[in-house]
């Protein structure tokens, strides 16, 4: 029984640990592809189109913006971001699981624009343990610590709107929680197509 | 995080190696427990009420019916059996999974009165390993063997309405699956409370 594929969406605290966890996840299991974004933003020495963001114009962005082939989209920094849903359809139509790793607001897109997306809220162990990592990295000031952790007590209060919650208190446990999601989520009937004789006959 | 339990509901066209199933996963999983019906059939030798079922008086049945005390019910050979909602919210509040092994009837009243109960689909690998397995139980007449045959379409034709489909190709897979369902299902943030500060400080 072949089933769509979905989208997979991946939202944390930042210093949760999510794009470890994401890493992980789209190397242990071979149906995940990650999504790719387009971008307006110039290309960087050693990124490819098509591979690491679709580069366009801001015409070209506002276009897709307004014809809808955008399933979420921000601006960071005076760039544009935004996901394709063709790239996303196109994973869908294959089986795949294309992999979105963004923040709350990204997330609150896409409930709109793609209803049938599965939706995972990573959360740290604890705030102390949070802020304990995002100290540990050791390249943010005290004030973009700061700044990181004002934003948590919103990050948290979205969580109510995901469909699962995963808890990194180790990443190797929330890699496979989030495995075993896609398994589970592979199974669910409203992805297959069992109208007519869908049983082998032997 | 504490989550609420859910009503877990197995179906399967019959000879698929159902009760074997949800035997197995009652067994693993600690958090499951099975449902008792109320019924007015006469207790046999050994049957313990409240256990094995409810026993309780046609007037009463027909009382729980009336007061939407019963999830679904059914007549079978001249008795009226049926689920108990209180004995399901009570595992629900409890985080427990309450398991009914029930048709696909039972199943389609379920999803109405009880709509967030979790629906599993178990199919036999083929049409011809479900002929086979039920001649292998040399239990029943040929007669009897073509009547449950003959409602294996309908029963197909109903698989669309469940959640999940878990395949019993191997016991141990189905079994396997149908575990990763309860867990996954416990981490739906749908059955949590994350309001207020859900997030441990420490």
């Amino acid at each position: 029984m072949q089933s769509r594929g979905f989208a997979l969406v991946i939202s944390a605290p930042s210093g949760t640990g999510k794009s470890t966890i994401t890493k992980a996840v789209l190397e242990a299991e071979s149906r995940c592809v990650q999504s790719v974004s387009a971008t307006t933003r110039k290309p960087r020495a050693g990124e490819v189109d098509g591979k690491d963001y679709f580069f366009v114009s801001v015409d070209e962005f506002e276009r897709k913006k307004r014809d809808g082939e955008l399933i979420e989209w921000a601006e960071f920094a005076g760039n544009f971001y935004g996901t394709p849903r063709a790239f996303i359809e196109k994973a869908k139509a294959h089986g795949d699981i294309a992999v979105l790793d963004i923040d709350i607001q990204g997330a609150a897109q896409i409930r709109r624009t793609m209803p049938d997306a599965v939706t995972i809220f990573v959360a740290p162990p604890s705030l102390a343990a949070l802020e304990q990592r995002l100290r540990a990295r050791k390249t943010e000031t005290e004030e973009a610590i700061a700044r990181r952790l004002a934003r948590v007590p919103s990050e948290l209060a979205a969580a109510k709107y995901y469909d699962y919650l995963v808890w990194n208190d180790r990443v190797e446990n929330a890699v496979q929680a989030i495995l075993e999601v896609i398994r589970v989520e592979s199974l669910r009937i409203s992805r297959m197509d069992l109208e007519g004789d869908w049983l082998p006959k032997v």
